[in-house]
């Protein structure tokens, strides 16, 4: 039996250090943590090969810390390491001390895992449960790809255990065999309200892990030998499991009580705690050894990931050709989501790009890309949680991570959407089947909150200014094709929605389109209408309608991103009696607000009227009954344009 | 070994016509269909206890059909038994033929089961996958309560079952003893795109449901007696589930390849297909026999459900006597999540109110209701896509489905969330911690795209004309505690989403409120001020500022209610000097919006500006700490207020 003095010592010293920078915070969870204290204390002082003081080596082993709030373990050892904070260009190397400032507004030390803020020793940002083994799963098949042996622990709670998305990485991991990846459950039996389930039990959670076909260890989370046996144990095609039977408030008995789930002790409390890790450490033949050096830490050689300039397009045409979609493209009809195949494939050379579906690739047309680049495409299968936080965990390693979906199924991993966005993660999505032109299939595979939930996001700034998601919303092939190129080489995370149906084409290939902008398609005086997707279709016709049986000019917006540049819209909107109408195929909150925001702020006095779906649709069979029976044809878009133009006379 | 010949007859008659109906309606998943064609058949035409004549029979068994683009099977067989649909009050009978109206804008036999357009045999609109155990959960639920003995039968398709919630569905059944529920899976081995992975085919679904503690059976879902005995067979404490190995596309040799997923077959394929099931029958001993009746059904006694009439909610100042809240109550602070607590236990005695909470009570203040009427709350532990769905079948089965979380949280379940509107669900959702005010833990708990999600919701109408789901976002605690008592007397889908930090009273305990209400709390002339929820008290400290430092009169609004009677609004804007400030403290695409998107169509020409968050937040001590972080104190909102006034001014 190897002698762990060094690492008891260490640990006495970061619990102490945990007890009282939660007491300082006046919030947290110091039971949680001191639950993981050893696990952390092995996986950072002895058994990770990474370099506490360059968190960028690409080499390097990582830990995904999924039970989010147990973090204060994780920062008490980092600090302790001098871990290297901030940016590449900015490093900062923190102190001991520093664990102190555990949660103030001017500290990298969050209440829970961020790196988008400068915590660059974590990959993604947890604290909503469940989701930190599919960010290792990403991280896992990115390193494959870099032909890397890193490893990618991740710690997760035995009551957060009970979310779904484990188990569908759990299932991923096990059917895409990366088994660099090792989730360590931390099985302390209490919860936030009571204790946790049988369900999540120790036993319980062995029979599951093995059913799923992980190689399952069973451990004391608090014993050196079988702690650090299970962590470097080899694993075969087999994932190894661990599940470790944890002390929820190790060591301070004023924190191991059902209740005492995210209480920080008060400070009149922190000599008895102080007190109990002092017994510890007298009873573990430690006393006064808490600062020797215990770190036996390995620096691994730096991997070299994939890099490129701009991705290029190429043509649209040569691409439709690449694709088999001579045809289509010359008969100028395809449908958005058949664009997106085709620009997926055609840009997808980068092998930077890894792509992602959820058992709809055929629906999506991501196909394209799957068939031509087999190696970089992971089939998610129906899980778009774990699909989401998956190819976050992609672009943390350095990916253009791209997942697909039905814009409708999307909303299954919007909370995994967001906690992608706030670490800021390179994600590129897109949504198929979005609005209502879908038709037969009815409304529970129709997106229609997609832009009201994408929109919330892309008004919200990171840290660098930009926007935590951008939408991108193509009304027809080309600008898909475009689209797709502008988003594949930006810097952040991105949704595009696409439809079902095919629709002509609207612009040439050598149209130019910018992120947050519009095409003004039709210059008129009498209305301006603004549309977006497929609805930029049904308002041309509506156009057409207008001229010929009220002798009306309409100018026509196609509207294909928020953030939007509102104010030339608004000017537009002016010219045209100062009557905008937008016309949507989705629920309330997408561009109509944005214009109708827009035009509250401005001092033009541009009125802005909404068309959008009103009320919950059902099965129709083709997109023109569907429109109709949700008052969005081009007639009824021609009758409301003509009210609003007799208003604006009268 | 028992004769089947009837039932063999009725597959063939029931397949032809799946065959036939998906081939008219041009779309559909006829191969799926006849996966299950056995399965269904011996539940509707025998296994099941109901009423095809009476599916408002509360006594019978139910069948859910999570693998909803299945459908086909169970119209065409609902047609031939003669079921009927509508509604209560008008009731109609379907025919045979009715079938071929599948996907029809006017049929109500839409592309996936979708009950609210009337067709009561299903209890939850499905087709988004992975929810129907959960319904079924809540159905159980439901009916343990009303002493019901009926069962709960749920099919599910085995690509499907990669869906995380279908095993937090799993542990809730098995964790509650839930054995009404006979989880029945359709293992067909195919999915959209290629086959089903191995981690889900018959034998590790089988591992994985023994694990979780099911009493697994695994069936030829084509045999007769091997399906009768599954689904007949008594389970005791343990969940019988059933791993049924079946054959996408039974009967039809065009609709058995890998890619005939959701594809119909031609009118040019159709003899054939028949004639493939002519042969069946032949092959049975069935030729001729289609139409013989083979219904053996047996009609349960209805059970007797709670009704009651409106729930009253007595006073606010007993309510907080009753929850010990007296000191709260004297001091007139009280947290709005708190407020919560106590008024679901002030109204909780009503014994359709059934609630359920995601391992958070102790932090929603739901434990109040968990403690008082433990009979009727299900700790629903981490796993909010099971919570809110069960709570949609416990609201089919009639009761008031409560169910809370951190508004974060309730994210999770988005699209649970979005097929329990569709289905008209009575499920009242409270989220708590939502905004910046809880600070210290970070945005990864902070629930700010709560209410653009929302809205989009509450601005379309359902069947009956009533919001799809209405938001209420009370400021205070006696309005939180009215809001409630309001929600809870309403029939349809509400969000109420309260904050962390105790607030002063602002409203007197019989002060009124409507459903899309809001409070003139301050009048003014020089601006107009609109909050809500916990920014109604920074923005009442901005009017102060703005009183004592620059002299200006400010309205004040608390708009705690989407949609929201906006035009009012507008008129007190417009005494204002035609300016309002609308300020929250969520991303985007609230109350701001929905104020600027009725200035953007009045005639009034109101100036709507917003404050809302604007970059992603992060960890603060205090809640003013963030809030500066965010640029919403009162301070900045004075500042803000102070330069539309001037602007105003000219």
């Amino acid at each position: 039996m190897a002698d762990y003095k060094d690492l008891d010592a260490k640990v006495i010293k970061l619990s102490k250090q945990v007890v009282r920078m939660c007491t300082a915070a006046g919030s947290g969870h110091p039971s949680s943590s001191l639950g993981i204290i050893h696990l952390v204390t092995a996986l950072m002082y002895r058994q990770m090969r990474y370099e506490p003081q360059n968190p960028w080596n690409t080499g390097a082993d990582r830990l995904v810390l999924s039970e989010g709030h147990a973090v204060p373990a994780v920062y008490a050892a980092y600090c302790e390491l001098g871990g290297v904070v901030g940016t590449e260009d900015a490093p900062s190397e923190l102190s001991f001390d520093d664990a102190m400032s555990l949660r103030e507004g001017d500290s990298v030390l969050d209440g829970h895992p961020n790196p988008a803020i400068g915590m660059p020793f974590f990959d993604a940002a947890t604290g909503s449960l469940g989701q930190g083994l599919s960010v290792a799963a990403g991280l896992a098949a990115a390193a494959r790809l870099d032909q890397s042996d890193a490893k990618f622990f991740c710690i997760i709670g035995d009551g957060e255990s009970r979310e779904g998305q484990m188990w569908e990485a759990v299932d991923f991991i096990v059917e895409q065999k990366l088994s660099a990846v090792r989730p360590i459950i931390s099985a302390n039996g209490q919860g936030q309200s009571g204790y946790v389930s049988d369900q999540q039990s120790t036993e319980t959670l062995a029979k599951k892990l093995g059913a799923y076909g992980c190689e399952v260890r069973v451990i004391d989370g608090h014993n050196w030998d079988e702690i650090i046996e299970a962590l470097s144990a080899e694993a075969g095609e087999k994932p190894v499991a661990v599940v470790a039977k944890t002390v929820k408030g190790w060591g301070v008995g004023a924190l191991q009580s059902c209740d005492s789930h995210g209480k920080p002790l008060g400070e009149d409390q922190l000599d008895a705690a102080m007190a109990d890790l002092d017994a510890k450490a007298e009873q573990l033949g430690v006393a006064g050894a808490e600062d020797a050096d215990a770190a036996q830490l390995t620096a691994p050689a730096p991997v070299t990931r994939p890099t490129g300039e701009e991705i290029s397009a190429g043509s649209f045409a040569e691409a439709c050709a690449a694709a088999g979609q001579n045809k289509a493209y010359e008969t100028k009809t395809m449908a958005t989501r058949v664009a997106w195949g085709v620009a997926l494939r055609a840009m997808g050379a980068d092998e930077r790009i890894v792509a992602t579906d959820g058992d709809v690739q055929g629906s999506t047309y991501t196909n394209m890309f799957a068939k031509a680049y087999a190696d970089r495409f992971l089939e998610a299968k129906i899980a778009e949680q774990n699909m989401i936080s998956m190819a976050a965990g992609l672009a943390a390693a350095g990916r253009i991570a791209v997942a697909t979906s039905f814009g409708k199924f999307i909303a299954r991993a919007y909370d995994q959407v967001e906690m992608a966005a706030v670490s800021h993660a390179n994600v590129k999505m897109m949504g198929s089947h979005t609005g209502v032109s879908l038709g037969a299939d009815g409304p529970s595979q129709m997106g229609l909150c997609d832009l009201a939930f994408f929109r919330s996001f892309a008004h919200t700034k990171r840290v660098d200014g930009q926007p935590m998601i951008r939408v991108l919303a193509p009304s027809d092939a080309v600008s898909t094709f475009k689209l797709t190129h502008l988003m594949l080489n930006l810097d952040g995370m991105c949704y595009m929605r696409t439809q079902r149906p095919g629709v002509p084409f609207l612009y040439e290939d050598d149209e130019d389109f910018s992120l947050d902008g519009f095409k003004h398609l039709i210059d008129g005086e009498d209305i301006c209408i603004v549309a977006s997707g497929y609805m930029v279709h049904e308002a041309k016709k509506a156009c057409q309608v207008l001229e010929e049986k009220a002798g009306l000019s309409a100018s026509l917006v196609d509207a294909y991103a928020l953030p939007l540049a509102t104010d030339e819209i608004l000017r537009i909107g002016d010219d045209c009696r100062g009557q905008i109408l937008v016309v949507e195929d989705n629920y309330a909150g997408g561009f109509a607000d944005e214009i109708a925001a827009a035009a509250a702020t401005s001092d033009l006095g541009v009125m802005a009227e909404s068309m959008c779906v009103e009320h919950t649709p059902k099965s129709g069979k083709t997109p023109e009954e569907i429109l109709t029976m949700v008052n969005l044809t081009a007639d009824d878009i021609a009758t409301k344009a003509q009210s609003m133009f007799d208003r604006s006379e009268g």
